[in-house]
């Protein structure tokens, strides 16, 4: 289907310019073309009151995973829609992985699953998204 | 059903310790108990190389909303699911808000819809949102 | 946006040839462009062990109700995806009433939600569905 | 986790008194805990003008394998929530196949996904199911 390198070279593109991903603390790890392992540290900026993360911010890790999973053909692709089912509560200090999987790919849709653990393995949260096809390269010259 | 006097209090004590929110820079207005209204400009580090926002950020603005709303009642509840369908890019400098009804409120059980529109008053995100009840009041004393 | 009688020329149209719900007995009505109201008795046949409707009945009758408010336009549309919140069980006997009404439609997507009530008036399930446009009349000659 | 001998006679427990899997025609296999494989020949009743099945159909099929996935334990569990996202028509003559497998589960929630492919092995919907368990035995006496 794709080669880990347009992936790897795919995921340089994008990271080389996502400052939200950057502001986050995210890094990326590629293992194969259509799988992203997106990782990232709650930091005292990211939780409320109870000292637990943000579900948006969750919901951001996850989705980032998708991103660099589905864009991994140098066809630039964007989420459409998702869902994340929240199991249990992350906490500040905690370091959270995302690991983004393709459960089918069609010809202008994809559709992703990304579970989130955190440092001791329990599985914090299970999201699934669906990308859309841009039709556009992604490593094609930016700004 | 509640009273906005509640709801207000509920809202004025957990934003006091939303670093979360209050680090990107959120708004939030609660017309009446049961609805809230969250704003957002998307700034410099909210997007990607393409000057378009992170969408979990979007999601977090959206599920910003959703919090507020669900907390009306002194009885502090979770967000535990979540769907959202991403209709139109926001990008760099566009001010987002997300207002959040009350579908369904069950013992244990929430159902709120948000929808996020930009300032040209064009819709960019629905988001459907499931809350949890802890049975825990909103208002405790907190650290 | 769309007009009554267009509507009900295409719903009529849709339900001559629908042996499915047909089959379920669905009744529907037209209350106006892009809002429908299906209806059905949960007969024997659509329950388990415990007189409880199977499920995917509820869903079926939700999705009904979705499908004659999407394709109001002489535009013919698909489900393409669809979320339902499972509320309260229905039983043998209850009379549901499913209600379909348009959140936004965009050019290719629409985006509907489905209340289903008992005739207790009380909330069954929450639906929400994703239509697509197939570029297609609604009221083509069939075979 | 669990044992195939509890999940076969949970899932003979159920079958036995579920009437609307029987309207259907739906057959199930077992082939481990926690996993279940519901087969549906799509009827002339199952479809609308076009032949194409009605998609609360699909919905149904889908929903029964992740219902005896989830009834395995002798611990009985009702659906919370459910999402579908349709991929390509099923049409009268083809025989599905949903697959339902065990994402996670919890003390009271569980998360299952189910693949339903066509008799070519082709992909025909993605379905995402939440069990809620209502703390019953499944094989209790029935009426």
């Amino acid at each position: 289907m794709g080669n880990l390198d347009t992936a790897q070279r795919c995921a340089d593109a994008m990271m080389a310019n996502d400052r939200s991903s950057q502001a986050m603390g995210i890094s990326i790890e590629i293992p194969e073309a259509g799988k992203a392992i997106a990782r990232m540290l709650v930091r005292d900026d990211m939780v409320n009151g109870f000292d637990v993360i943000h579900g948006g911010l969750t919901f951001a890790l996850a989705d980032t995973a998708f991103a660099f999973a589905c864009n991994a053909y140098d066809d630039l692709t964007v989420a459409a829609s998702a869902n994340i089912e929240f199991l249990r509560p992350a906490t500040l200090g905690d370091e959270l992985t995302a690991t983004a999987t393709e459960d089918y790919r069609g010809r202008r849709s994809g559709y992703y699953a990304v579970e989130v653990h955190n440092q001791r393995g329990e599985l914090i949260a299970l999201f699934r998204g669906r990308s859309a096809s841009t039709g556009d390269p992604v490593m094609r010259p930016q700004k």
